[in-house]
């Protein structure tokens, strides 16, 4: 290397420089495990968000008081050693002014290897983080059979008896003599994604699907669904989607995709298979599943069961009287497939979320004559303003690399999402302003979602809640659509519906698109109470800035949620993964 | 942001200012369209390799006169415009002394946008650029619908008629009512790579794949067979394998990647078709294309046809006398599926390459009594020395990302890669000396490959003729699989064969692993004579360091030859689409 001396430049400080020199400053506290010398290095308003890594939980911890306690109590020497930049991306500005320096961390915990996501700000002339986002990523012993873990593939040269890897995996699924370590019901994203990262992690896990296909819970859904959250948000784990992919992905194409995904993870699927029984037995920590397939009665004995039939797995059908006295087909909205018979028939949708419009458009294109029900009122954003307000410049084309993309995003907590959400909200509602000016002239009911944080806010309650608009605002404005306003479904009659407030609607279909009951509601169906008593609710956030009962441990200490959309099933499946590794390992922090 | 001096450093020359110092220089010359300016920047012995760009040809050129020549001809002012250095990766020194540097480049032509490779090494106390690579990556106005140039996905709201995707992509492979503007023989690898790159580029193209599934050209390959190149050379383009999946691939995972590849990418394959027969019209540019399908015989008109029906497409079955007297069973290697029914049988195995080896090996796993027979010599690698040797550091774990990789080795031309099989060789050899002396004791004869380039002159060769170790050569060392050497296949007997020294070998199965024809023969076989008789032979390297026939004009103006392993087919496809649709689009430069 040839060696030379240029005029020496005036030097600007870096990016990279400001974030190892606060990096070096936090090596040194760390060495002392003591937590004042930590939190000094924090700003006074800070968050530190713990995936796994040093508090063997999921939680978010605000401001410095309560990072000093959570410290205080898992921050022991050797708890983060050998603290590295993660040079592959980053460190970088962000800002218009360059306020903030983000960057990434590599280190080594007891347990394992750690990743972690720092954003720096001024505060009285120095350098403090921000926020800090502590995780797990891989466990020591068990790490995850990718890149230098890979293996090596099959013998080439068979042993006796010949099986090549195809033998092999015939043999995986079937379970002749073997019990998976872990049941997953339900093949969506929530469970290829916890699957593939068990498989990984050496975990054999089998994935219960009910329909004929992995990808039916997207196939079987109504003709024009295309999915609503854009495709750089929405990578498999492991299996990112070819850069020629459209950005709002058809429901067939998806479910195609997750069948690939199955058989390119080497996941251990039972389709057509609806478990009918369980029971659990604390001594031997083993459950026993019977199971129906096509091929006869099965009985697993796996000692982990995850439950990931998704957020809207459970249909809320409102138990309102005259059904059975009802003329025409009433169904939920998760039982619409297709508008096609409906051509010049009057039809009723009940419910005027997301389920509720699209299928509303879908039957007026098909020709039907349409009513909205539409009881209090909802969050409307278009696709166009609201979708890249959300996800912003992360999860956009030119972002960073999906994984320091999604570092990012989990190194936001969701109170602190909520808080920016207000703002986004503002802002997307003054560039549809027009749109929702024309909702309104037609007596149509808006809100700002719970307390002013729009749809992040309903999702994170409810997974639901909320209507981006791919068109039908613009038909319902127009009255193509019509609007029933301000009161909800009281009965069925032999010719309609009657809302609370006594208007009667004529219907030859009743569309329910009434949404869907909590995620335990299902625990509670497949596995009884003993079980589901134990379980905690799915979704909310609570006081520890977590998601309700997804992600980590229940209560119940072989039960667990899995679900969400594409992009926090791709991050958070691992980090459950991880605690049913571990735990299955007996290596468990206590 | 903050604007500090610190302490002047000793400053050395990083890769990016050699670099980018050059490249400045190398904008000047350009500027002139003076050819003998650019060869003042290049090492006496450079090699500049185009792919499209300049020659609207692929060319290696040698030597500064060659490479003066060549810009003579091709280079005028606004050939290479806005030449910038792609910092996505590199520059780099390479080399125990750092004594090259690597970088790369984009460029705009006067077609479109142009990428490019660049070595540089000293000569004379200055930077000077030992190789080139410029290529054409996209067609401007054609460019590929990846990145930026994604589709936004389909209209949520479907129009009259209410299509979706699914109802687009079933309506698009039935070709109801339109033609294909190409039409591929072949879902293998060289099949689909072209495929997808010709769709992304806007080119409707339809595949005729004889057997029942994609994939199946591996599937139904012998029991145990496993890919021979590294997963990290082995993506098929816009879709990288996950990075779980194991070293060496089974061949059923690599089938059912190619199904699910073919879904993912949107193509439009008919599977159980054979063309039957065809025409050419040389006025209308149009092909007339029988083919029959499990729904009755069509007919197509594209205007290119491209035959990917493989190198190892035609198989070559010695025209010997006997075998309507051999009372047992014989058969091409190409043909072998499974060796489960000859335990405890006489298995002759006559050939003494890949496929000869693994089917012997094959054989006696399954339990029966194997020869081998070697007519002359064969180059033998084990696979733990001889396969990172040859795809060295681009192509291993934690290698370049797989764009910039491809970019060196077309960076790389075919005759300089000989050039530097000679030491590989011998240092392969060196390590895998045991073996090879293991086998000498047997009489096994050994050569080094054509001019002692081993693997890759055969490679380049012929597509075959050597034989990667993974397990055979110690059977034969041990005489468990016995050898039969010197000679060659002369006749059947009704007992087995007679060798051409007149040695007879019993045999109740004769597998014949005797290579393949020349694509050529497959080209006569299918389109006939007055075709086959404008093309050139397949393979080999020619006078202008490039293959002969493959991904480019072959003398017929809508023939096209595609295929190879999978490291070249992903960078080559590209550039076969390219003059495809620069054709079609009529914007072919004269």
């Amino acid at each position: 290397m040839s060696t030379e001396t240029p005029d020496a430049p005036t030097a600007t400080v870096t990016a990279s420089d400001t974030f190892e020199a606060w990096l070096d400053d936090l090596r040194a506290a760390l060495s002392t495990a003591d937590a004042s010398r930590v939190t000094a290095l924090l700003a006074v308003d800070c968050w530190w968000r713990d995936l796994l890594a040093l508090t063997w939980d999921l939680g978010t911890y605000r401001g410095t008081e309560a990072v000093a306690d959570m410290l205080g109590a898992h921050l022991a020497a050797g708890s983060i050693r050998d603290l590295s930049t993660d040079t592959e991306f980053g460190p970088r500005f962000q800002g218009d002014d360059d306020e903030v320096v983000e960057g990434f961390v590599t280190f080594e915990t007891p347990l394992g290897h750690g990743r972690g996501a720092v954003r720096l700000v001024r505060e009285d002339g120095a350098w403090v983080a921000w926020t800090v986002m502590t995780e797990l990523d891989d466990l020591r012993g068990h790490e995850r059979a990718i890149d230098t873990h890979r293996s090596r593939g099959p013998r080439h040269s068979p042993g006796p008896g010949g099986g090549n890897w195809l033998d092999e995996r015939r043999a995986s699924v079937a379970y002749a003599e073997s019990d998976p370590d872990v049941v997953v019901l339900g093949a969506g994203q929530g469970g290829l994604t916890v699957a593939a990262n068990l498989r990984l992690m050496g975990v054999d896990a089998l994935i219960l699907e009910k329909s004929e296909r992995v990808g039916d819970g997207w196939r079987k859904r109504y003709h024009s669904l295309v999915l609503h959250d854009p495709v750089w948000a929405d990578d498999l784990p492991y299996l990112p989607y070819p850069s020629s992919w459209p950005v709002y992905c058809p429901k067939d194409k998806i479910a195609d995709w997750f069948e690939s995904y199955a058989s390119a993870m080497e996941l251990n699927v039972w389709t057509s298979a609806e478990m009918t029984d369980s029971s659990y037995d604390e001594a031997t920590g083993r459950w026993t599943l019977t199971v129906s397939t096509p091929e006869g009665e099965r009985v697993v004995h796996p000692r982990d069961v995850v439950l990931a039939t998704g957020a809207a797995g459970e249909p809320n059908v409102p138990d309102v009287p005259g059904r059975d006295t009802f003329r025409g087909t009433s169904y939920h909205s998760s039982r619409h497939a297709s508008a096609s018979d409906w051509a010049g028939k009057k039809a009723v949708v009940v419910g005027a979320c997301n389920s509720g419009h699209d299928i509303a458009q879908d039957l007026y294109l098909a020709g039907a004559d349409v009513t909205l029900v539409q009881r209090s009122s909802t969050h409307i954003i278009s696709q166009t303003h609201g979708i890249p307000a959300i996800f912003g410049a992360n999860f956009a084309e030119g972002g960073p690399p999906t994984k320091y993309a999604d570092l990012l995003a989990s190194g936001t907590p969701w109170p602190l999402v909520l808080e920016f959400a207000k703002d986004g909200v503002k802002q997307t509602a003054a560039k549809d302003a027009d749109l929702l000016a024309s909702l309104e002239a037609v007596g149509f009911k808006l809100n700002d979602g719970p307390d002013g944080t729009g749809l992040m806010g309903y999702a994170l309650a409810y997974g639901g809640g909320y209507y981006i608009d791919v068109g039908a605002s613009t038909l319902i404005a127009e009255g193509r659509i019509k609007l029933a306003q301000g009161s909800g479904l009281a009965e069925f009659t032999p010719d309609g519906i009657r809302l609370a407030d006594g208007r009667t609607l004529e219907a030859d279909l009743v569309v329910l698109a009434t949404g869907y009951r909590n995620m335990r509601e299902t625990a509670r169906r497949l596995f009884g109470d003993d079980v589901a008593d134990r379980l905690p609710l799915v979704l909310g956030v609570g006081e520890d800035g977590e998601l309700g009962g997804l992600y980590r441990r229940t209560g119940h200490p072989a039960f667990w949620y899995m679900g969400g959309p594409l992009a926090w099933v791709r991050i958070y499946s691992k980090h459950l993964a991880l605690q049913i590794t571990a735990k299955q390992a007996g290596i468990s922090p206590a």
